[in-house]
């Protein structure tokens, strides 16, 4: 493939960081990589990889000359970085990122950037279990989808770009406003996260001998990374509790078939579930 | 081993009826397990396994001279089937079942069995996601806990036949009242029930390309069975309504957190949590 950049910046040399450098390195869609870490241990990492040609300590000296700049670190560290990079980064410049949540960061970043550069927001969904760039691999983006997140300012040619580099790493591109973005994510992710960490809570003591699979199962995300959720719930607090809102009513509805013994009505609900989760994941069953 | 019984009538010819099947006759603890089905397959199926030494299709014909008689049938049945055979057991006969829930079980079989005879409530917490004769396996309960409920009136040589042949069949053996039995399982599993199918239901239209792995496994027990699980439901109400309770007063306090933007309680919220989890399943971890 013919480069699609001389030169591309990732700050984070992580899961997400490392996969993104592999990936553009491996398929020659950058003529050069640059990686900054947070840590010189990761750097090196990165460079024995292959994930990176050239890697720095110094953010504000790695995002020099870059024609992309992508911020692959964790939700909460996204606008910190971006905005001491900002004044940093070269005329033309695209800055980017990897994050889980899609408002904040754009409304922010796209505030701190001078004139003559752009901020448009991105977030691969891939791999959000493992961490470091011990994990990263160049397919991790094979086969996912990447949401990038535009708005009426955006150019068209940069968002183009940053589509260009999405595909050619193999992710499948979506288009989404940063508001719509937020809506869908607070649904299908940030919610059940929500809900296996409190459904862990509602466990009395005396239940810890009767835990079956189901349960284990319900709620294995509530042994993610606790700051990592945090900045994501905070950083998407509007529609978190809109879509918590929402799960409360929808179990207030079940609720009430249970308590009139609305046999009828409680099946109609359950049936409805089952069904959609079937249409979602047409190959699992709950065997799986 | 010396067999505990001489006659065993195992109600119901499916995974747990016919794995309890397999497992006294593998480990010789009944001279003879007479099994009872709806289907004439099924019994067919089950004398091939080596589940049962005689088949009928015929309950109260089954149950005549049994000294125990196991109702292995869904929820929803065992009332139903336990109040047709209450009459045709023999004087000394122990009546058991496996259901998933026990106080309206407990209460109505007792009530229904005549004098001379008892009633004591079990629930093996084992393969409670496959199901069908197929799949019964003689070491289903190894390792597994079952639960046993007597009541004040139970009489103790009974609960201990019953205990001796859930010990016998590898399972360990725990004692609760119907009531505490029922609070717990309404946590542990009914309630996780409910919530993985109300985030199904949550989700809208457009959030049907955006699904992760997070989900997938959070709403995996929302494929379940219909029928089977408005029987658990409904037939455990009140400790349902009040799990469901409880998780939503939990899911309003972690709301509350995100929506003062308060970092430091929903950390701790978060962070309870998933200490809780990793006690409970120390070896498995959000990798798994």
């Amino acid at each position: 493939m013919n480069p699609l950049f001389e030169r591309v910046t990732i700050v984070g040399a992580g899961l997400i960081g490392g996969s993104l450098g592999l990936a553009l390195r491996g398929r020659g869609l950058a003529d050069a990589v640059v990686g900054v870490g947070h840590r010189q241990v990761s750097i090196d990492r990165a460079l024995a990889m292959g994930a990176i040609d050239a890697g720095t300590l110094d953010a504000t000296e790695g995002v020099q000359d870059a024609e992309l700049v992508v911020l692959a670190t964790s939700v909460g560290l996204i606008v910190t970085l971006g905005e001491q990079i900002a004044s940093c980064v070269r005329a033309g410049c695209v800055v980017s990122d990897v994050g889980s949540t899609k408002g904040e960061i754009v409304r922010r970043l796209t505030a701190a950037l001078p004139e003559g550069t752009s901020f448009v927001g991105a977030h691969p969904i891939a791999g959000s279990e493992q961490r470091g760039i011990d994990a990263a691999r160049a397919d991790l983006f094979e086969g996912a989808t990447c949401v990038l997140t535009p708005t009426d300012d955006t150019d068209a040619s940069d968002l183009e770009r940053l589509r260009a580099m999405w595909t050619g790493v193999g992710a499948t591109v979506r288009t989404l406003t940063p508001e719509t973005h937020d809506a869908i994510l607070a649904r299908s992710s940030h919610l059940p996260h929500v809900a296996a960490a409190m459904l862990v809570a509602t466990l009395q003591s005396p239940d810890d001998d009767f835990v079956g699979s189901g349960i284990r199962d319900t709620t294995r995300i509530a042994s993610s990374d606790v700051n990592l959720w945090c900045d994501i719930l905070l950083s998407n607090r509007q529609a978190v509790l809109d879509a918590v809102t929402d799960f409360t009513r929808h179990l207030t509805t079940l609720r009430d078939a249970v308590a009139s013994n609305d046999r009828e009505r409680l099946a109609a609900i359950l049936a409805a579930s089952k069904r959609r989760r079937e249409a979602l994941w047409p190959d699992a069953s709950h065997h799986e």
